[in-house]
């Protein structure tokens, strides 16, 4: 199988940003929110939405199953307070859940948390509980930086954030470290704040000693792992220099990085420096970047092609990245995918 | 020649940092605050401290010449005010331009600004006139985020930066955009704040229009450009996404990456995906990272030996980067040089 771990419900029918809209323009007023009850999506827009976007790549481009969460930029955790981002949270997964129930073949959930900055990440386990024990998800979103590019929550190595990574263990799901939508002037969402909490993430993770504590959590940073392969020796340099074992002792039993890098080179590189049981294939599309590269004729973000392009893969090695690892960090999914027999 | 566009005064004398200290204990307190002729070193200090490193390593590296500016973690824009930032680049400065004059043919002077959180940067002109006029500077560093890991700043396209392009254009000469030490205990200083704010300030770039107002400005981002080669087709999508010419068009006539990319595959990278035209030579050390890697039995920060084993480089390219290409963005070095005949 061919399995994309990183991919986004990007083309939600638009009564879904409307809603999202008038609960926003009513943050300050919660009285005036809209009830959840008053979005109605009919399973036929589901079924077009994704029939003529996610669904028709994965068939141009041979992907057999998409683990599929809400669009991680309308996360927008900053927004209001943590009843705002349950309700979202709640009305996001419900609608990942519906895509996965219409596609059983084709997409699996994985869940966005009601995050809100200054609140309590445990606050979040009672709606990852139901989307692991009701809807099937197989991982959930971590979003470091719920202030939205301010950073004011502490490193992902504290513990304020271990209830969450309790949880993930007792259900045995990794968490994709993804940020949302940037309100910092400074930061560019997808070209700046994306790139730059996956880098942030890997380095609070050499700095601490988080897998000690956790030694069976798995987390996994997209985008190619941000910075961090075309930076390896400066990683493995400041491991060194915080008197840390090797990254592939300290960190890599437990961190993953996706194949999210659009284009020949960074694919290769990443497939040079990173070991091959940490590589999960994903391609985020339709993304950050949508378009077709005047280089090579094709879109961007068919990552497929680049991962079958390359030299550094055998056959087997290849299969590795697109099933045999990602069955390994989703145990969920692959017993899932055990019990039809795939 | 081979010249290193990025070293930094990692070495100095401790009676600096004790000397510093005392400044920022009394930030509260200016009447307390000590005077600059408190701190006294010696000609033979400075001296020793050069030649028993960078200039020992660079005799070790055949590296001939480095552009050489105060330490960037030192800078810390965002202690005290104005006039404790002012104080504090002088004397940083002057003692950098010491170094060039005890060593002449072997460190030019480039200058940190004495930038303060929310003060206009034309406040920083009168130091950058000085240091171009009599201390023969032939760049800046430019801070994009003086907060120090809070980014309150505009981005580097906006209007607040243009009182120092206009002097940068005047004079001819370019700025390395370095942070310094992140007080955000999200982002570790060398492993996150300086690759994330590399990689801010290259998409700052794609999103605005900064070089149809100065077409002649030129910005270098070290660390390699951050993540921007690895991810070098999310940022040439990016720009398409935005409606901007292609990359090489929009900003690289004016936007140099230096070699700070401490493994052979990184700078293998670089030199796949970015112009020949746009790679400057340099190491940053002593700074970093400091250590031996295991898996070559030299420096990280030995960066000449990953440009010399390269096979992307034809001998005349290799003297490209280590030379052409550095004199063609410093202008200024590269009248001096010639003054001297070299």
């Amino acid at each position: 199988m061919i399995i994309d771990v990183h991919g986004h419900y990007t083309t939600a029918p638009k009564a879904l940003e409307a809603w999202r809209n008038r609960q926003i323009a009513s943050v300050a007023e919660p009285a005036a929110r809209p009830r959840p009850e008053e979005l109605k999506i009919s399973d036929d827009e589901l079924r077009e939405t994704i029939e003529s976007n996610q669904l028709a790549r994965m068939r141009e481009r041979g992907v057999d199953l998409t683990i599929f969460s809400p669009r991680a930029s309308f996360m927008a955790h900053h927004i209001g307070d943590f009843q705002v981002s349950s309700t979202w949270a709640a009305i996001c997964n419900e609608l990942c859940y519906r895509v996965s129930e219409l596609f059983p073949e084709h997409f699996v959930p994985a869940a966005m948390l009601p995050q809100s900055p200054g609140v309590a990440p445990a606050t979040c386990i009672p709606e990852l509980v139901k989307c692991v024990e009701q809807y099937g998800n197989v991982a959930i979103n971590l979003n470091p930086d719920p202030s939205g590019g301010h950073w004011t929550s502490p490193p992902l190595t504290d513990r304020h954030w271990y209830p969450l990574y309790e949880k993930m263990v007792e259900y045995d799901i990794p968490a994709m470290i993804h940020v949302s939508t940037s309100c910092n002037a400074a930061f560019h969402t997808t070209g700046a704040h994306y790139i730059n909490a996956d880098t942030t993430a890997f380095m609070q993770l050499i700095q601490g000693d988080l897998f000690r504590d956790f030694p069976t959590l798995r987390l996994v940073i997209p985008h190619g792992g941000g910075a961090a392969p075309y930076h390896w020796g400066r990683y493995r340099g400041l491991a060194q220099e915080l008197k840390k074992p090797p990254l592939v002792e300290h960190v890599m039993r437990n961190v993953f990085f996706d194949t999210c890098v659009y284009h020949q080179p960074g694919i290769d590189l990443l497939l040079d420096v990173v070991p091959l049981d940490n590589v999960l294939f994903a391609s985020e599309m339709i993304g950050a970047v949508r378009g077709i590269d005047p280089q090579t004729g094709h879109h961007y973000d068919d990552t497929r092609r680049y991962v079958e392009a390359t030299t550094r893969l055998a056959p087997a090695q290849r299969q590795q990245v697109y099933d045999g690892n990602v069955r390994r960090v989703y145990p969920r999914l692959a017993a899932a995918l055990a019990r039809k027999g795939k």
